[in-house]
């Protein structure tokens, strides 16, 4: 299947080649986003090129339950535009991974989505993300709020529709490793795309089990400390769960 | 397969036939309004005849999981009845269909269901339903709700069983895009068949989305800028979702 | 298959038989139960015996979405037991059936469960199960509650266990349709299975609608004129949700 | 297939071999416990050696869906180590098997999970899981909390990842059948696999429930008189849930 996927992936891509693990990765990443809930027909997740750097692979215009390798296309990443002439439909949010993939040469990964337990975090004013539990360690001391009426006027579409809105979530995002999108969504980020769509995944959980908690009670958040120390110890451990939610992914479909 | 629907649609059909796309589009809404879980045995989805105005097509009284093009019959927009004679029986409320194509030529299809996060809004003494999501830009500036009590007394079955009803709920309605109906669900109509689906389901994903958001803070809805910016931004792709959610519920069944 | 059913049924069965339609339906009663999620490995369903009124049908000790015809078995209203000697392990609670069926001529059929979403309004001091939607104005003017330590003290296993116990849970359904039973579930009675495997769904639904339009203001329920008139209607519509539920339960098995 | 289980698994143990049930019983608790969605990709459930007490039988460092009876291995009581020479990779928190065995020779599984409902309960200050429910009697007078800043001060990973630390968490357990670790999960003993799989659903059952119920009114737990007596009866029938839930699990894979 590997062969398959990379004779038909070729004629989208230029040279030198991204590799077959990495283009495998992103098609999987898209169908385990789906398969969790963590995207339905909207949201996207991409890949730095790990043979160029000036370059990101990411799918055409399409739900991420459907992608194949096939859909993938090459962008660049100073433009956020298809380095292929007369490309398919593009995400029109393509910005949110050019711009951070600048901002942060770390950034390996980025997975932009509508995640149904987080989006009440960035909706309720004051609501605050915060790691309550020893999987979601990454999410530090809390997560930044990207309000984008500071940037684009109180009558905007909401979408990072163009650099300059993707550079102003950059810095919003700053050296965090999720930003939550006030009434969208939020942006997970990365150094590979297994640990990326881990994160996504428990960053969901983590809201469900803090909006629950604070129905009990006072939330208890982990220390500064604890945050560090979880992260190290369970992003050690993420082809545990990638293997699971691959498998369970790939036999839905 | 298209051919096949045609031949056995055409049993219950006269002439002008609708188009094949509108009958297809029609049983795949049935299904994927099913597959969602916007509608359970109940609930109905209609679409405006595409070669005659006056009239509209919608399945027999029959669960809309189980609809085929062969359950699809043609109603009168002036009476809100079958054109066949003796027709298998109908659902109860097709005033709700046949009010709302008479009072908003600009409308193609129209849904109605009992959507489970829609409904405690339209229990809830005061709970106003918003857009506070840029999916769901379409419910501009709140929902009206229809109080039957208003219209029928306080002892009928709340179902919109007649033409005065149904024009009741239609003047309700107004210019908006969906109608809550007290103790009962809502209705949602858009110009297109795909575009109706789309807004059910959004709005099921709205009601979740601000009931959660309220148990953590104030809400904060979209401004009436953004409603109609994201509106116009969203339905521009609604093939996206459109294409999933159909693969999803064919595969399914 | 009905005459497969019949021919092991007959087993377990003494002359008049009741009719094979009951048969079959008080078998897709249980998997339909089981499918919805009304039931989990615990519950019950039966049905008087259409034959002969002083008898009704249930299965033996068995998870409800594992019952076959070949697990049914007679059960005397007058005692509670099986009417055949060295029958299998039997429920622990099929007092709460035959006690209700000798009270309440009209009932013929009765549903056991703990019912998730209903069980909080079982557990919550002065919560009130009303019904809050037009498809479950069967619940007419709220849900008597059953306090088992009024009966059995503060230390039973809260099991309908005997036949007083059966006896004081039929008292306090009285008339009612639903009774629920503190920190246990509640009981379903009707005139048919359909209508009965109908309550304990919508039981649910309106159970969960009501938990979730109480967070977001103060509750309107039907007043008792739609709760009688709704009921009406609806339970007219019975073979709708019966046809879907019983066509999604089969394909799940 | 027992067979052929034994054969692959004897390559892993040595004598005496636990019983072929045994590890029956606990590869299918890992499936059950998966399915049920009680662990995710984390969590782990471990039997004690029914030819050998200073023994017990679980996985590697594997998610629990995906377990076969190949992937048990033998660990020492004594130690938490598995006795085999270069093991594959092992669980982190296999101390919490190893010391409650010590400490609690009764206690015959373990499973440790992030329980979706539970966890709440173990994030909000003050709150504390109470049984309001006759299927979950064995949570007794309520559930101790393990806070693990106790014992390894404010900037630990949560993990019990050494001895002294599951020296601690039994401690914390005492003669209870559950205990809640802060910001982690839980862990949940029995006299046997099958009940420790059913102690585990039902307490994120219970927990779910409670939340509910807290949010109608004030929540009424069992009297410790009812606890003990619906723990007596429902644990006598726990091969009616089992049954199921090994079907469903098994028919899922």
């Amino acid at each position: 299947m590997t062969i398959h996927f990379k004779r038909r992936y070729a004629e989208a891509m230029t040279s030198p080649m991204p590799s077959a693990q990495l283009v495998a990765d992103l098609v999987d990443a898209n169908r385990i986003l789906a398969h969790q809930g963590i995207v339905d027909a909207f949201g996207h997740v991409s890949a730095r090129h790990d043979a160029r750097a000036d370059r990101f692979l990411m799918a055409r215009n399409l739900a991420p339950g459907l992608v194949t390798a096939a859909d993938l296309l090459e962008y660049e990443v100073a433009t956020g535009e298809a380095e292929r002439r007369d490309p398919p439909r593009l995400y029109l949010e393509r910005w949110i991974h050019s711009e951070i993939y600048k901002a942060r040469p770390d950034v390996m990964a980025v997975v932009h989505n509508h995640s149904p337990a987080v989006l009440p975090f960035a909706i309720a004013r004051g609501a605050r993300l915060q790691p309550v539990c020893h999987m979601s360690g990454f999410l530090g001391s809390g997560t930044p709020l990207f309000e984008i009426r500071d940037h684009a006027g109180d009558a905007s579409d909401l979408l990072i529709r163009n650099r300059p809105l993707g550079t102003a979530l950059a810095q919003c995002l700053g050296a965090a490793r999720v930003v939550l999108m006030r009434g969208h969504g939020c942006t997970v980020v990365a150094e590979s795309v297994r640990v990326a769509v881990y994160r996504a995944i428990y960053t969901e959980v983590n809201a469900r089990l803090q909006l629950q908690a604070s129905m009990l009670g006072e939330v208890q958040p982990l220390t500064p400390g604890e945050a560090d120390a979880t992260q190290l110890t369970n992003e050690g451990q993420v082809e545990r769960p990638w293997n699971l939610w691959r498998e369970r992914a790939r036999a839905a479909t």
